[in-house]
């Protein structure tokens, strides 16, 4: 039996592991930053594959969860704001010149909800809506099983559906989009604007204020904080009824660091939710739950990617 | 080579033909009200397969597109506004009982979808977004091949996903849903209600407007016709960028009667669209175009349905 070598690249690290096709626990795993002083976050990755690459078994494939977007298909990453250089990157054909065997890449989110589907919360589904709400907001969805694309690899955006037509600008450069709205930097720089207007919270006077810093004092009573997680709580939930609209999935799953932030977040998600749905029939046996997998759905999705690809009886 | 009994199912008529696998011309093609006096649509439609069933041929299958919500899996019409008594009903047993052969039911917009890209604009395309607008806003996408159906057949309601959070209340009963803003009793609303309060256009003194007369209107330059299409332009566009980002399509179809507005329906919308793309990347190779198969889109649509679902060497 073969090993498959499961690549993880964030924007800090890049984590790649081995595992045999009939088990979750990796055989290894190894770690590196994605930018350091010396060298390029390519080679720093081919370096990592090299010393993780088995003595004395075949390897099937490499597969590669890496930030988008991205073109599967023709296995190009188009742009990742972290990683300097991967712009219109082969990168599929450049780790398959280096090493020889089948590489596949997908976007990061759409991995991570593989390895939900598969190894996690989403076990048995057949129609999963991932969402990961953290310094972005990505998703990826599995319908009748199979993962959904798009013509270019580019679909399942939902950080970007318009929520607040007439609100903040967007990373991507346009205006009212989800992220710009419900990410963590959102979050954090709304509590941060208001204080400086002179809103009064448990938060005031820190020089740097983080998502995680809002829920830690929502969970302590602090008004501002919880105002902060239910303005984003209540586009999260508005979108999320768009979202179920058009998937009709019978789970949903919410990962990354914004969505450990409970009830201040999700009982007003689930009143906009509730306040947007246009039929009871889209909440009927809908899960709403958490990613189960943690940081570990990145590799864990990747594994997946190739069981279903590549499957051997 | 047996036959294939498509059936459409509208709010005021209901059409049935007979194919042949290998052509889209149909044998026979049969017409009846949908509501009469005496019967129900169930009976007079049972009448209309019963009339056209062919003597010395095999019936394959009868596929039947209806308006919506419904479950095709489970083959139940959860309800249909314009059809009295279709609530909860299940329609393809129903019909599994009267006529013994293998039945399917769909979404009338998803069928029209599949009808568009096997036989219509959309031949050759993997990835298909179809939007009809008429009397309500409907969709189907077609992902590498597959129609998008989700966990209980309600995937792809593009009608109801919020365009204007503060905007008018949608038949569904919630507010600001697309098909409250842009679909023809939408338009042609806004233009009565400016004309009741005091804005002068060519269709002053009507009784009733509607969204035909506004498109007719705004064909001979009058100002507040070419408002109210720019209105629902503005809104479909922003409405479409959410959908390219998240399901990607390389064609947009737009089929229905408001479809037929031209420039002040699409330049608008073209605009919209910019204005809240993420990426020019949605819109490269992406072609934006009109249906062609018409009223017929229903019935080859079905045929389609037939052939993909029972493929025969």
């Amino acid at each position: 039996m073969g090993i498959i070598i499961a690549v993880d690249i964030g924007g800090t690290q890049i984590r790649v592991a081995t595992f045999h096709r009939d088990s979750t626990k990796p055989v290894q795993v190894r770690r590196a930053a994605t930018r350091a002083p010396e060298g390029t976050p390519f080679e720093r990755l081919c370096n990592e594959i090299a010393a993780i690459w088995p003595k004395d078994e075949e390897v099937e494939a490499i597969v590669v969860a890496t930030p988008g977007p991205l073109d599967p298909e023709r296995g190009i990453v188009f742009s990742a704001p972290n990683i300097p250089g991967w712009e219109n990157f082969p990168l599929r054909d450049e780790l398959y010149k280096r090493f020889g065997v089948t590489t596949m890449i997908e976007n990061d989110a759409n991995v991570a909800a593989l390895g939900e589907w598969y190894f996690g919360a989403g076990k048995g589904h057949h129609h999963v809506l991932y969402i990961t709400i953290s310094t972005g907001i990505g998703a990826g969805v599995i319908s009748r099983d199979h993962l959904l694309q798009g013509a270019r690899g580019l679909a399942t955006e939902v950080g970007h559906v318009t929520v607040a037509p007439d609100g903040p600008m967007c990373n991507c450069g346009q205006q009212g989009h989800l992220e710009a709205v419900a990410a963590g930097p959102a979050i954090a720089r709304w509590v941060t604007e208001k204080i400086a207007r002179g809103a009064s919270s448990s938060l005031e006077g820190r020089k740097v204020i983080t998502a995680q810093d809002v829920a830690a004092a929502a969970a302590q009573g602090d008004e501002l904080a919880l105002q902060a997680l239910a303005r984003a709580g209540h586009f999260l939930g508005q979108a999320l009824a768009d979202l179920l609209h058009l998937f009709n999935p019978s789970i949903v799953i919410f990962g990354g660091g914004v969505s450990f932030s409970g009830a201040p977040l999700f009982d007003p998600l689930n009143e906009a939710l509730r306040e947007h749905i246009m039929d009871e029939s889209y909440l009927q046996d809908l899960r709403i739950t958490n990613a189960e997998l943690g940081d570990d759905a990145g590799l864990l999705g990747g594994l997946t990617l190739a069981l279903i690809s590549q499957p051997r009886s």
